[in-house]
């Protein structure tokens, strides 16, 4: 992994561990400061989001570990102050359901709401061990076959502005839906990578809400070249992951109407289905 | 299709708009009273139930169509009344953002949330035209080759109890789909079905919400035979249906802890991928 992994970095002692730290400010209600090191171009990632609402709500409910969470991304989030508001809707044995949203001021200083989640928690480690996946692991060459933008000569780099969030994550992409980086798109709604955070910190169920919106987008592969907004994300977390790198598959296989559909795969390094994800998002034609 | 066809009902003239009628109370609150019409066993179907919260979102968002639409199921529904209150979250020009709850009052008479809904609704009829779709239908035999609970020999229907779901519902199962009848489960998780509504009425998207939650669980072809009541749903509207039956195909690929995905597509007469789902339910093992 990159050198800032010289002393690896564990879960609960990170820059993710950090970044996503809510602090609460009463019952329900969190205080967070939106870190700067999770952009790209302006936006901040819509999986570090998750994160951070997907942390309060495990503060909030009794059970940790998010079973399905569903954001809509309501207003362009911002580096800087946000608080987090959290709803208790049900709580149960085996799941508890909450809400949460996300608010920052604008410039005029009213309170604007960013992003609102719907999720249901539970305890992954209390499931049982049975495992009847039929899906399959991706097929992915080897990490020393992949490519990062740390790979790429200087200047080449199609990512332009800010990406400060390139320094955060490890990515690996599966070169062949590497094509949009040559500007010779494969066609194909796809995009495979190998993931880790840059310091080496381990997945737990948070950082995999983070792993299923990394990637860049499959529509880049589609031959589209814009921004992509996530009107929604929904990600079911099926097992606490392996420690190592995660491998994820991304596939769009409908492109329409100005929208499009990505769904993620998450796999550990123990072969099990970790992740599953979808969103949908609005596709620059 | 079924006698109750003879006279063909349409869309706003049919069962399924009658018992998805909500009546506003006062703005943003709607009362119904939930027909016992869609239950299975003593369950009201989760589909009629998104419906009906998607109806009355519909009514109060300033747009008509659920594109993204999640549910999460609290308690179980029961036939009667039910208040559905609404509150807006965000309104934009293209989209426009909204959350829904539906109570029902328990034996002593404390109101009891049921399910809450968050979704993001839009103009379908304002989208381009432009389609980009690599998934491809299903292949499905032609509906003469498939068959439909009334093709059962009396007796040997697998479904036991109430069933009022299946006089409302017009499905005819791909007999490659139909092994847990015989006893002889695929061991696939794969259902698929042309649908209809029994009494003739086209889709539209609210029907869409009932269609992708209708057929038999695909868990069903994976040899499990328990009840597999569903957590959270999930449906994308991506194209106003055309006239004629649906073709719905149900797939799960990870059955592990006991919970598993269900992802439903659904496509039109005039091969559009109208819809897509996904469910987290409990597997019974």
């Amino acid at each position: 992994m990159s050198e800032a992994a010289a002393v690896q970095a564990t879960i609960g002692d990170s820059e993710f561990d950090r970044d996503t730290a809510v602090t609460r400010r009463e019952p329900g209600v969190y205080d967070i400061d939106l870190s700067a090191g999770w952009t790209i171009i302006k936006a901040v990632n819509g999986g570090y989001l998750l994160a951070v609402l997907g942390r309060a709500l495990a503060d909030a409910l009794p059970h940790g570990d998010p079973f399905t969470i569903t954001a809509h991304y309501l207003t362009a989030s911002r580096p800087g102050p946000a608080v987090v508001r959290t709803d208790v809707v049900r709580t149960g044995r085996t799941l508890s359901t909450g809400q949460a949203s996300l608010f920052q001021y604008d410039e005029d200083g009213t309170e604007v709401e960013r992003i609102r989640v719907l999720a249901s928690y539970g305890d992954l480690d209390a499931l049982p061990d049975d495992v009847r996946t039929s899906a399959e692991p991706p097929a992915m060459p080897p990490v020393e076959q992949c490519f990062g933008a740390e790979d790429a000569p200087p200047g080449t780099s199609p990512v332009t502005g800010s990406s400060a969030i390139m320094d955060r994550l490890w990515i690996k992409l599966d070169p062949a839906t590497l094509g949009w980086v040559l500007g010779a798109p494969s066609g194909k709604g796809e995009m495979r990578a190998w993931f880790g955070l840059a310091d080496g910190r381990d997945a737990d169920p948070l950082s995999l809400l983070l792993a299923v919106d990394a990637l860049p987008p499959t529509a880049f592969e589609l031959g589209l070249s814009g921004w992509v907004p996530t009107v929604e994300l929904t990600v079911h977390v099926r097992c606490r992951p392996a420690p190592g790198p995660l491998r994820v598959a991304v596939t769009t296989r409908n492109l329409a109407g100005g929208f499009l559909e990505e769904d993620a795969e998450v796999w550990d390094t123990a072969g099990r289905l970790v992740a599953q994800s979808r969103q949908l998002a609005r596709a620059k034609l």
